[in-house]
């Protein structure tokens, strides 16, 4: 019997095969085949509140209604089957960046996080990476300044996605007590977390034209001393960089699973056109180079897929392994992007063109290499995390030596 | 002193110099920094026209007014300069296509050619892929059809570039006599190559949307029985083949060159940008990771220049080695893609955006690993024909033995 | 918390944190670092010998007397654990090749595999390919003839392990009636597989000189006229293949996890020594190229890592998916010879001598690479598997339409 | 016609047409198949005195003798034919370090160099890297003490080659005055560059265990308190840096050649050996997957030679460029040694036996990734020589506008 895709998670996790059929005949119906970009573009926001409608939001927070099997398993699994159809429907099912307010905002938050972006299938947006530091947390100017009984917000974030869609932002910034202002030196601030509200005064939206990922706008936000109730801080002040590493480890993972998903379309097109299409008399598929070059696509494919889900599933046991996370969403973007630049050139110069979903997947997946971390940074991560753990394995040794 | 680019085939070829000064001369005037996707798009034909009356067009072939030093090597420098500014620019001083009815024509069709396409800077397509074979040419369907005293096409070809800018076509076909139509195998007719101005009845085009090479425009012609003069039959019946090996071998590593030429432009940028960008308090470039990647993109594009170039100094000495051009492209557009690729991951996401020259790179050396011969069909000529050296040694050795 | 290696296997199955602790004793005891070629060999079937006495072995096989959590994950944490020590290793826990007599044997031969290779420890061998058509099975000429009362062997097996250390091997062969031979056409002879006796008269053994995998001996074995008993034909006549199948499917994770073991080990070295190396005044662990490429190299051992286990567990579930398993021995021991080739630069010049573990690693792993199916023919297995399925889909479709 | 090996360089250098067939017969008569594990070793300083005796040696230096064309040109071209038959080779042509006395010494050191080495055929050495820094050489710590009247020089260097067959070294080291040891800071003080016989009191050799490249011996040099003549100082006291890049250039270049010429014979073994394999009834050679891989395997090699023999061409004309030829080096070996893996793998389980040359080649090649400079710190420093370059054009640029 096959394993592949998502076969062996469902093997391991039969409780969720109900899920997989709603969510398969959910896309079957709204998003029959993988989009290419010749086609109108699908109305994602309107997808969103479909599946929202449906109950298939959500599936990875605690479910008031008891909407079935809640979990991270269960989310990557609908994160995979949704970038079969396409990169962009990565925000049809996905909970995405409101798991931040409903995990670490005031009750009132969290609550009415859970109206809007569960229940009613608005969207979230995050706020990290920043013009001149990139994705470097520890350079970030994006100052959140104390006055006592609010806090005023002002910097620039970019670039970022769903500047136009999301209704509100959670922002990584600096938070800093107004007599601090100008005195200290901000790289020695620990990072904090604030939710924004769009239609909060003095936040300004800046689109660009990015080269893929464009189901969902892309660019800056401008905070001009936009004020914020004290309320919006997300957990304690300076716990912004344990927020971040807890919700982007799951994060990272979902963006790999929608990537995965992808590339098991891009083969199984591939699959499809080999086998009907001939070089002199000999179909394709039949040639060893295509299948040799496939099979090593797929098999990076599967393994990403895979450690994707082990990692899941110890988030959904309680335990983060940061660094793992980091890596696997490196590794599996990378592997995605090879596996679709291969069924592009298969597909020959029809693969080159806007009537194949190829091209589109090229350059969405090209985008998922950098957005939430440039995968060269994310590999260091774990490199790091190996040495770190290395440094005290030896000084535990050194003490029992004593 | 550096040895990087064409310096090293300067140094080899002073004589070189001059036109490269009127090369660069011309580009710093008319095309002065690289092409971004959101620039308003250069007139391309325009410039072609500028070129040509400026005497940078038709380096490569023999010049009636002596324009200067003619030859391959010089079209390659040419051809690599004008990478540099974008892979669209790959028409501005090419021969190009012309090349074959100025060799191969009458004395009628190429003493024109050289009228339209030298002098006055006009444009000539190639068409060879079809739809069903990609490009297998012993699958071509393409029909010319001796009907005595005129010839009939029939057929579609594509995906093919400059269907809507060149005036006329190099059409690679089965020449069949009338009588045989239908009778005869096709598969074992011999390639032959006709001309077919533009403005023939029975020519149509269709145009489709490309990833990338979108300076021209891209898609099928369809003959519906055009009627040809027999007088356009580029050689002899039946040489297709070799008009075919003899004229992509030269135009292979001019694609090659344009493709080099943009990715040491991309090194060259990331270079500036890493050094003026910095992660925590270093400076980019001076992270070894960086270094040590740029270093190997580097060191893969100048090892591709070099043997391209050393390619073309054979040529010009009247030395085509089909194999070994046909793999050069190959590993060029493949070390040329590769080098864009991480020059755009070091531009972060604003190298994702169409502000920068980067994506427009990416997108465009993508259609040149397929385009002009898909990159996997032409690493394999290249073992082929050390295979069949191989073999032709190993019998020459057993007919010295007796 | 960290999830490399195997701890994310542990956490799903905790039931193996006792099996782990005694192997890792047994393993700290009788070799407590990793080998190195200039260190004197461990005795291999000595140290296999007291795994038996300890429990240790037979860890996949349904156990008489109850030793512990039997099963192929458990067995596949053995293999890694043993890997980390040394390639060479692989049998000290393995029942390797005895799992085929075990498991298809008659009960008398079933029942004597248990006593020699379980309890006491002995070694069975597998001899599969042959000199002249490698792993081509289809192209096997080792004939076993049908004589009535018995068999008669003859034909040669290698490059093959354990020639001089295994007491028995399975051998893959034609079974042809006394009638059949000379007539029938070989290649369309089903594969049977046969348990032959290294005592039986007519089994010749003749060793070789490999680069690496030298704990064990390696070599050729000819039969010559061997009679066997009828009783050692495994399953039934022309069971071959289905035995070849499930057997390799299993022992080629078990190869998998062996380098995937020794590759983790190199990862932790190199840690260790880049901690303690300084480039400059830099210590080497500190540099972002070093880095960048370890963590990568541990992200693609972890990914192997993670889809071995996770097709382990399938197969502890009874379902076997031949063409995923193959793919993934590729794509282990490619990850893991990536791994250590870095892990040996890392270490300079002093990785390159036999005073590092390092060199035996990368000699060992690339025979790996060939041994139990080429490497790249196991990619393409996978995807003829994918075409296969997308044929049936294809089909079970056009049948649901009518 | 065919254009790959050395054919492009003899085309462009007709007049070293005969050097190469004097080479080859040579090569022929007395080593006339490539070199494997299980043969005998052949007598390599043997083989160095009789080409020297044949007028073989000294290619790239000025011949009093007028020895015919000189040139590291022709000189690289030597070392790609002996490359072709092992890469142990490499000393048989080869002027090797003693082009460093003979350059940089003083009048009788350069004469009685000459005389050694390049008409006795004896072999000189180079010391550079120590156990502690590696290829660090602002790290290096043997001292060389001025005494007024006479040299001491002490440290260690290792891991080197040759210590056991050079009759002298070349020596990097930190020249110091009496007064100045223990005071001044040995980071500080710039490279120089001493000339040891291996005869002087004090110098003590200790040999290793290498992976590959044991034709020659490879060890450690320690120097107790060796008195050295002071006319022994190559060029000026702090020259060392500067004798270093420019002798390691070339030499770079030439060890590159050597790998390269293996790679070539690699890849012909391989075509020689699938045109007589099969797999089912199919010729090895007539597989696509083999045809792809080894056309890749044979572009990189060709793009690596191109480039080496352009850079050589270069220092022939005078023009050093350091940072390109480390670079060179690096993806000429890295190419090389990824053609002998693939060469192996199509050679099956017998390209794992000592039975075919490519285990050696493997081995050997392997160890020349990190000799003469660890290949990926080669290639930052064509990144940083770019980074440089770049940041010189800026200045001239902001110079020019003021």
């Amino acid at each position: 019997m096959s394993a592949t895709g998502i076969d062996p998670v469902l093997n391991r996790h039969p409780e969720l095969e109900d899920l997989r059929s709603r969510l398969t005949a959910f896309l079957d119906t709204h998003l029959p085949s993988p989009v290419r970009e010749n086609d109108s573009r699908p109305d994602w926001l309107a997808l969103r509140a479909r599946a929202s409608a449906a109950g298939l939001t959500g599936i990875d927070v605690a479910s008031p209604e008891g909407r079935g099997p809640a979990g991270r398993v269960a989310q990557g699994m609908a994160m995979f089957l949704a970038g079969q159809r396409d990169c962009d429907a990565r925000e049809i099912f996905s909970t995405g960046h409101a798991a931040m307010p409903l995990r670490y905002g005031s009750p009132a938050l969290s609550q009415q996080t859970h109206e809007q972006a569960v229940a009613a299938g608005k969207l979230v947006g995050v706020a990290s990476s920043e013009p001149h530091s990139g994705s470097d947390l520890r350079g970030f100017r994006t100052l959140l300044v104390d006055h006592g009984d609010h806090f005023v917000l002002s910097g620039t974030k970019g670039l970022i996605s769903r500047v136009e869609e999301a209704y509100g932002f959670v922002v990584f910034c600096k938070l800093v007590d107004r007599r601090d202002v100008g005195v200290i030196d901000l790289r020695t601030v620990p990072l904090s977390a604030v939710w924004v509200p769009m239609d909060t005064k003095g936040v300004l939206t800046e689109t660009t034209d990015p080269l893929g990922m464009r189901g969902w706008s892309f660019g800056h936000l401008h905070f001009v001393d936009t004020r914020l109730d004290k309320d919006f801080l997300l957990g304690e002040p300076g716990d912004g960089r344990l927020i971040f590493d807890s919700h982007f480890s799951a994060w990272r993972l979902m963006m790999s699973l929608v990537c995965l998903g992808a590339a098991a379309a891009a083969i199984q097109e591939s699959m499809a056109r080999t086998s009907s299409r001939s070089v002199g008399r000999m179909p394709l598929a039949a040639i060893p180079s295509v299948a040799a070059r496939l099979g090593t696509a797929a098999a990076e494919v599967e393994a990403a897929t895979a450690w994707c889900f082990s990692l899941l599933e110890r988030i959904d046991r309680g335990d983060i392994d940061v660094a793992a996370c980091s890596a696997a969403k490196a590794l599996a973007t990378d592997a995605a992007y090879r596996a679709v630049d291969l069924a592009l050139q298969l597909h020959g110069s029809e693969g080159y063109t806007r009537h194949t979903p190829m091209e589109k997947r090229l350059r969405d997946i090209r985008g998922l290499r950098i957005a939430d971390g440039p995968n060269d940074t994310l590999y260091s991560v774990l490199a790091h995390s190996l040495l770190t753990e290395h440094q005290q394995t030896e000084e535990a040794q050194l003490l029992a030596h004593h």
